[in-house]
């Protein structure tokens, strides 16, 4: 092909097609092909695309901003979830996965936990335990739980209790408390100063709360984390100003009950993302309320379990969509690197889920210190990831976008028509259980999660490729 | 004047010499002559524009941003000001005026400081006795004191002391304790909520502040307020972030106080803006550290009585120089509007003296909710005050600029060359004493107080305009 010197050439494919053309001369659209350039899910996608669809997701997406998550106590975690009431029962992060199939972290988490519980003396005897299958392990999210990282939550564990009894019934969702930064269960680690901390927090961090809760609570944690918005939060990584204002209010009744509650205004003073589990556990109480809700296509989960990364949606309810997940790309702590970093790990993006977090990074410019990138990045993350959401948070504003709310409501079917994934703030773990975190940064959801889930949805939701005829975008 | 159909009009001088053009076809430019048109006032100013003041500048700025304020106590007035250590003494707000000139709330301060201090038994006798000359007045400022609104320091009031011996010696910065919102005696009320309010400021916050301070103290207030501004306020009246952040850190201790912690953990926890005053004190010591500089053109003070403007600049040290000031443009809460308002009131642009409050709007882009406008107006703001500074803080950064330095240490020169006049965000007070705060907002100072300054300005620093040579920028 010969160009004279005053054509540009207009590219709309892959960069490489136009790889012999002198740079400046090459306009690179950035458009991508639907579906990730699956053809089969590219049809089914569009078979979706139905005005009855976007009313399911309308609806479901009103339905999640109804809820008002109220933090109302604080329990052992035996007698707030079901499955954890008896017998040697621990819950872990993400999709689910067998003990022996398990990242690092996550099988030194339930290590501790063996350990904690006194079901086991020695690691060696708590390894030997879970291998032998004498331990029964579950998704957090099966139990309506999340937790950061592995996500362990074991019987003696304090987890807050959030609910909505207006919108949600009885239904509640519950998270353990944050053991704070450093050497912790959640990054794999079960020394003794580990085990320590983690019983002061069932002996006395738990029932103080509880105490506390019970004279200044409940907490409106709508309000809360929306104020933190305007503080320069996202809700998810950068929680510094959600947990001051949660301290200070807290702090007047803990300053009535003499040395615990020193104790406890000193762990709150300390622990500068106290506030992520009951984020978490605010978004999953909301967001679950689209669990199951016919016709639609609104993620309703999206967590990792260092192996893979799981996904649920609406219309499939229960069902679970994984792929392989890889490390985040951020910041690391000095002295390590990608090389350190175990896959992506953690049920946090409960709040991206949402709507939060990576989706509400243009509130948090200073987070950017944290995550990489500059708080221009973190402009342009809001403003993408509305172009894969159904709605905007109404109480969630983010300021510096005039107050428009955070993108609120993954569509499966935006996901594969625009090519774009969500975007998720993380922390970094060590790959080998109990170094901790060496880093913070963000990931993308894998393509593959949404590509398993297309035909399943068309499935749920009875649209076909041949009877589609609704308003598809395929040529 | 005929103009073709093609014509486009460049006016750089006022808009209604073309307002007979159509609009479309005119390109407004937004020059101003310098020194605000007065061409004495410009010749001044242009025989200041000299390397030798540059430098004066860039060295004075530097000493003020060495100063690392540290809040070391609280203690009652009387024993950390000298002036109020005997006799019936007040300090109040502003540059200095006589009591029968006050606005209606500095008076109506005066009589509740009368009355907490026991001077008098009513509002009748207090006033008659600051009528007689029996009670001595001086502006806070003369004493190393800053104070908002009102600005009034009784004897009895508890100050926070705020110094950096490695750099300011053995100078302090003072300010009062925030009483919160609602009726106050900064606003001019007295009666007997606030003054028992105020007394019990004096019996228990102040005192157990100090007990707290000498547990948890020093706190550093830059690295304080610095964490705040990553959080959504800038320092003036927004401080919600730098409040909680305090309270967080002080609550440990107050919690084992028992039931005097409880009592001021609760009052912390109530009051939004408790952190002002003591952010008004760590600007209060920074700043002065150029009052005096040889040669230097940098704003020291900008303070209001409710009456007069005054502004100190360096080389002129402890001279005021006046001109009437107008009231805020603003937001009024429901039932109010401007025709309530006082003019402007208090010392707290001594924060924007530093180069935060106004100036570092962009970290703050919630703050439009209370004083008006809309995030881009903030950081419009903070962009344009950069034009009238000549450095900006290397610690205070506004996240959503790219973490630049707020703009820092205003140069008369600047303001009179640009004839941009520096933004203060502040309270509005209902122009009768007591009814207290009815609105917040921006006021700009009176360009008067810059024109007024430049000659005695050029007198000091030794230039005149027969021997200026320097590099003027007139005509």
């Amino acid at each position: 092909m010969i160009l004279s010197d005053s054509t540009t050439v207009l590219n709309a494919g892959l960069p490489s097609i136009t790889e012999a053309v002198p740079r400046a001369r090459v306009l690179q659209l950035n458009w991508r092909p639907p579906a990730f350039g699956d053809p089969a899910a590219a049809r089914l996608m569009a078979s979706l695309q139905t005005p009855a669809v976007e009313a399911a997701n309308r609806e479901a997406i009103a339905a999640v901003h109804a809820v008002r998550p109220k933090l109302v106590d604080v329990r052992p975690a035996r007698e707030a979830i079901g499955f954890l009431a008896s017998g040697r029962r621990l819950l872990h992060a993400g999709p689910p996965i067998a003990i022996e199939d398990m990242a690092d972290p996550v099988r030194g988490a339930l290590i501790g936990a063996c350990l904690l519980e006194g079901w086991a003396a020695t690691p060696e005897a708590a390894a030997q335990l879970l291998d032998s299958g004498a331990v029964e392990v579950a998704p957090c999210h099966h139990h309506h739980a999340v937790g950061p990282m592995a996500g362990v939550v074991a019987p003696s564990m304090p987890v807050v209790v959030v609910t909505d009894p207006e919108h949600t019934g009885t239904r509640c969702a519950y998270a353990t408390l944050n053991e704070g930064l450093g050497k912790a269960l959640r990054f794999g680690a079960y020394d003794a100063d580990v085990l320590a901390r983690l019983r002061w927090m069932g002996g006395t961090l738990g029932p103080v709360l509880s105490e506390v809760l019970h004279q200044a609570g409940p907490i409106d944690l709508t309000a809360l984390i929306a104020q933190g918005l305007t503080m320069g939060d996202e809700g998810h990584n950068r929680v510094v100003a959600t947990t001051s204002l949660l301290a200070r209010r807290l702090a007047p009744v803990l300053a009535g009950l003499g040395a615990r509650g020193v104790e406890v205004m000193r762990f709150l003073a300390d622990n500068d993302h106290f506030a992520l589990n009951i984020s978490m556990a605010s978004a999953k109480l909301a967001v679950d309320t689209a669990a199951g809700w016919p016709g639609s296509t609104l993620v309703t989960a999206m967590a990792r379990n260092g192996v893979e990364f799981g996904l649920r949606v609406a219309a499939t309810e229960d069902r679970w969509f994984t792929a392989p997940v890889g490390p985040a790309d951020g910041l690391f702590f000095p002295g390590y690197g990608p090389a350190d970093a175990n896959p992506d790990l953690g049920e946090s993006a409960i709040t991206e889920t949402l709507g939060i977090g990576g989706f509400a990074m243009a509130a948090a410019p200073a987070i950017t210190r944290f995550v990489g990138g500059t708080p221009a990045d973190a402009l342009a993350n809001s403003i993408e990831m509305a172009r894969i959401t159904v709605s905007r948070h109404p109480v969630y504003q983010l300021p510096a976008l005039g107050f428009v709310g955070s993108p609120s409501g993954i569509d499966v079917l935006k996901v594969l028509d625009t090519g774009i994934l969500p975007l998720i703030n993380t922390g970094i773990a060590h790959k080998k259980a109990g170094v901790g975190q060496i880093g913070a940064g963000v990931v993308r959801a894998p393509q593959e999660v949404f590509l398993k889930a297309i035909g399943p949805l068309a499935g749920a939701i009875g649209g076909t490729v041949d009877d589609a005829g609704g308003g598809g975008t395929l040529p």
